[in-house]
């Protein structure tokens, strides 16, 4: 039994045998099962690479060699071979290991990743600085099937492909992204799975195709198109041979002699290499190895006999469930309704919409930009697209969302998920950019509810609104636990509604910020001001006619986002204020500044950059105090 | 001759043959040929898809049929024949004929573009629709082979490939993009070219390839192998193939036989087809036709006799030219210097930069997102990679900004090219979010240089900054004229200058904006007013030391930006000035309002919002005299 948190670097794993090697790979899985049982964390996808990451190192130099990992929630084994295990207690916690690879953490981790299909453009960049410099090491990419379809890692195939460049591209095959992989590489993937391996032919096969001479006109012609299609006999994966890569494969992830021997043989090949590793995602663990669905993709806490999730003491419905759900409802109704996720049928909570109607809906893998503009697309034809995405992962399309719904002006519902901070992903992931980034979008109509209440009429509201696109953004986690009203109702675009009424300040907030304001509204009611609170539920367009009562009052106002200050809600606050020449009374603002926001408790992190409701109430008692002094003076 | 302006709609197109057919062909060349000899426009990709449109116009029924312009910029020939020849005068110009599809136009422009590489998600959201509602009619997407390399496409082949939806996809092959084509994809389709036509055995193969039995275990997939191979040695196109598409072709898009007996046969076929065209860029003009580097894809006014370009009176440097040699000028010192482009290497004048480093420099294609990862990971190895990119394509890129480069903080250098208004390209090409979309991104610099010489010590700065990501700002089109110093100089991160003095307001401004905002404080010092006008070449950072001074100055001020207000750089200072709890005077913003802003000459369209020194100058009277009436009453 190798004790993993005495490891410090891979270089050991040079000279273990491959009896030792299992017994190391047992131990981490061992390791990985037990501690993540208790932080919970990205089982599925780590226990699949065991053998993978081992056998990396055992064959490269890292950092030298660079292995850049796709996603990066894939790197706990290498995290361990790497002197990490001993901050497992910590993972994805505040100030803690993080749940993918970070520079700052370890001079092996040459890319930080999080969103998909980063690491062959990337991979691309380290190869090529290599070759310019005239230095000589190994650029290793390894990347799931899941990530392969997203439109960056296809772009990245084209170019690397047709440069050339040296490169052993490994593809991580587990038949799923998150949820069970969609698309036509899927169906190739699996065609090459069945088909078995040819790899070992390869050396005599590349030998007969250079014998075949070449000759001009009509027969070189002919003769090209024999030795493709003896390459397509003898040769698998002629898909990515026909993009420049030599396929090697495909291998078996978790046989430490198949390994070996391709790695071997792809660390002599000149150009780039694809190489098709199989692996089983939640290997070694029975519960995460029968998952077809995602669930043990990355969990929370779990009973290690049983499989069972220590369950959320949360009553309430989940927001993805409870917005999904309405959007089922109605689309019982509106025959124009249409659901769309970029493989996230899981997290989005949309399987009961694909069960209940499976002809309107797509999960179109992970390609979030052609989920965009296929949404675009579909309401041209007068039907109702629900685009349900992470904010996150709505960075990916931002032209698209630009380019083809705003400014064609389409009825698509965005429906964005995680909105705010999302915590134990951390900083790849915090949803804290859209509104910056889709404010200055025209026509376009945004929306948060304060409930779940509010939250399903907000759906009714985007369905049955036809003036353009609209967004509900709603927060990862569970709603507050309100009644939910029976009949759906439509809110009147952009008007606000005041939740508390005061006269000594303002303050507009909106989303999973309401109660921190209501509870700063109590505090600063026990020193002797009365706040109003403003549920602020359209961020776009803004309630006017409310702003300009406000103004009226000459009252203090303090804005409240859980989003970036920089463009947000609070500018827009700004801006109609400047428009209308007010500034009789200060406006203050509260939200994220310009810094990103890691991995933790949400409540942790919102203390750590002010965001509490002592704080508040601090903030609008100075601004207050302040204001009345100086009228006072005046 | 056809009279081309007495044609209503494309219906009349079904009656004629094929010498009708060539005449008319020949009469559109001419009209194209002359007609954009005076306005300019897409001359080479028009005059390639003249024969190509009137067939599809002939078989197909326009819009019941919905034919997508991938693009959108080779519509010319489709606009003439429905109906819009006599708007050619106008062209590109303020309030004329758009030089994209444009729904306003006319019912037979079901989907607008400007943006490549859209069509194929579009036309999938169209065909689900029609396949939801029982409907009957064929989506035809129409795109080059330079957009098909753009990963929203390729995510969307893979995506539809495997749903199998009947669809036919013309893909336009005329072995360039923009500029020549770059990509392994590339290599596919001119192996398809040089391999010859196999369609017409296409039926008599499936017949066999269906007789091979299907038998289990191991024969079965030595019988699959057998039938692929095959496949392979007898039908063409077999990357698309694999992605799920039949593939027919290549057909020769100038002969009308080969064109309809082809296009009848796919009309006949199921599931999504992939329909190889292979067409002349400039087809029938001798110039254009010769054009080997994109000189003809877009141009301005020509001779037609000698093909002569009618030149410009600017002898100014083009800003793009004035970046790149300045980039290039460096390079030969700085070794870390890399240069990318994705597919703009005359838009961006990078062609010199390629011929001196051709080690270091990338056309990566129709591919922003993985320019701008590729960059990325240079940065990472210690290069400085600059990448061109123009404001609205980087709206591709967003995600990989803030995931890859600002989150990791890289010392990525990005030349945000045609920044601000664009002119004749319009909505879909102006230049106005990325300060909107860029500012709230944590580490980034943001820059626009007054003049080319103050821009050629920005590339200095940029190149010498070793902090982060930095971005320089540049407009479409030339320079001032003013002389260059003949050594580069950085410039101080987050320094504004006073290039004119003032105490009764000031005007914040930068780029190219700069002039007006000089020309309006002309105008008000007429009228005794003295307005200082600041160089605000700092985006981000802002000049905070500065804002200070003018604050404790408390005089009004005016920021003006030629780019969206929501959310940009006079938000930026609003910001700020609520940070710092300032409000003693008006702080006013001019810029671009919440609305997409048409094509047209620049000076046009900033006068039509209200951009123009005589309005600038009332603008800021208007605010002095409020003020200082209030002043007077306190």
């Amino acid at each position: 039994m190798v004790d993993l948190t005495k490891i410090n670097n891979p270089s050991f794993i040079k000279q273990l045998d491959n009896e030792q090697l299992k017994e190391l790979a047992t131990n981490i899985r061992s390791f990985l099962i037990e501690k993540l049982s208790v932080t919970g964390g990205h089982i599925g996808p780590n226990l699949g690479v065991v053998e993978l990451t081992l056998i990396l190192h055992k064959l490269f130099d890292s950092p030298n060699d660079k292995f850049l990992w796709d996603v990066g929630h894939q790197a706990y084994v290498h995290k361990i071979l790497t002197g990490r295990a001993n901050e497992f207690d910590t993972l994805r916690q505040y100030k803690g290991l993080c749940g993918f690879p970070k520079m700052d953490e370890s001079v092996h981790d040459v890319w930080e990743a999080g969103h998909s299909s980063t690491s062959l453009s990337a991979a691309m960049g380290m190869a090529v600085a290599r070759d310019i410099k005239g230095e000589d090491n190994y650029v290793l990419p390894i990347i799931g099937d899941g990530a392969l379809t997203g439109g960056m890692a296809l772009e990245a195939l084209n170019h690397i492909g047709h440069e050339k460049t040296n490169m052993i591209v490994i593809l991580n095959d587990n038949e799923m992204s998150i949820a069970p992989n969609v698309g036509a590489l899927h169906s190739i993937l699996g065609k090459l799975r069945t088909a078995g391996k040819y790899n070992s032919v390869k050396d005599e096969l590349e030998y007969i195709l250079k014998k075949i001479p070449a000759v001009g006109g009509k027969v070189a012609t002919a003769a090209e198109r024999v030795k493709d299609s003896l390459k397509y006999l003898l040769v698998s994966g002629v898909f990515f041979e026909e993009l420049g890569f030599t396929y090697l494969g495909p291998v078996d992830g978790h046989d430490f002699v198949d390994l070996e021997r391709n790695l071997n043989y792809a660390k002599k090949m000149e150009g780039p290499i694809l190489f098709h590793v199989i692996t089983k995602k939640g290997k070694g663990y029975r519960p995460a190895e029968n998952d077809k669905i995602g669930t043990w993709h990355g969990t929370g806490p779990y009973k290690i006999e049983t499989g069972d999730f220590v369950k959320s003491t949360a009553s309430a419905p989940s927001w993805s469930g409870l917005i999904a759900d309405t959007v089922s409802e109605i689309a019982r109704d509106d025959k124009r309704v249409v659901a769309i996720t970029p493989a996230m049928p899981v997290g989005s909570k949309l399987e009961a919409f694909a069960e209940e109607f499976p002809d309107r809906f797509f999960d179109v893998g992970i390609a979030e930009q052609h989920a965009t503009t296929m949404a675009a697309g579909l309401a041209t034809q007068g039907m109702k697209p629900f685009l349900a995405i992470y904010s996150t992962f709505l960075q990916r399309s931002y032209d698209q969302v630009l380019h083809d719904i705003s400014r064609q002006n389409l009825n698509v519902v965005f429906g964005i998920d995680r909105a705010g901070l999302v915590g134990a992903d951390g900083e790849t992931h915090q949803g804290v950019y859209d509104i910056a980034f889709l404010r200055h979008m025209p026509n376009l109509v945004i929306m948060m509810p304060k409930d779940e209440n509010e939250g399903q009429h907000m759906v009714k509201t985007a369905m049955d609104y036809n003036d353009g696109p609209i967004a509900i953004r709603y927060p990862r986690g569970n709603g507050l636990g309100v009644p939910l009203d029976e009949t759906l109702q439509p809110i009147p675009i952009g008007t606000w509604e005041v939740i508390r009424r005061g006269t000594d300040a303002a303050i507009l907030t909106f989303g999973t910020s309401i109660p921190m304001a209501l509870e700063a509204a109590d505090l600063l009611s026990e020193k002797g001001l009365e706040v109003m609170v403003v549920n602020a539920r359209f961020i776009k367009p803004l309630d006017t006619h409310m702003l300009d009562n406000l103004f009226d009052q000459e009252i203090p106002i303090m804005t409240v986002e859980e989003a970036v200050l920089a463009g947000g809600f609070g500018s827009a606050v700004l801006e109609y204020a400047h428009d209308v020449s007010y500034n009789a009374a200060p406006i203050e603002r509260m939200g994220i500044p310009d810094q990103f926001i890691e991995h933790g408790d949400v409540p942790q992190l919102l203390a750590e950059i002010g965001m509490t409701a002592e704080n508040l109430a601090v903030e609008v008692h100075g601004v207050v105090e302040k204001y009345v002094l100086k009228r006072e003076n005046v």
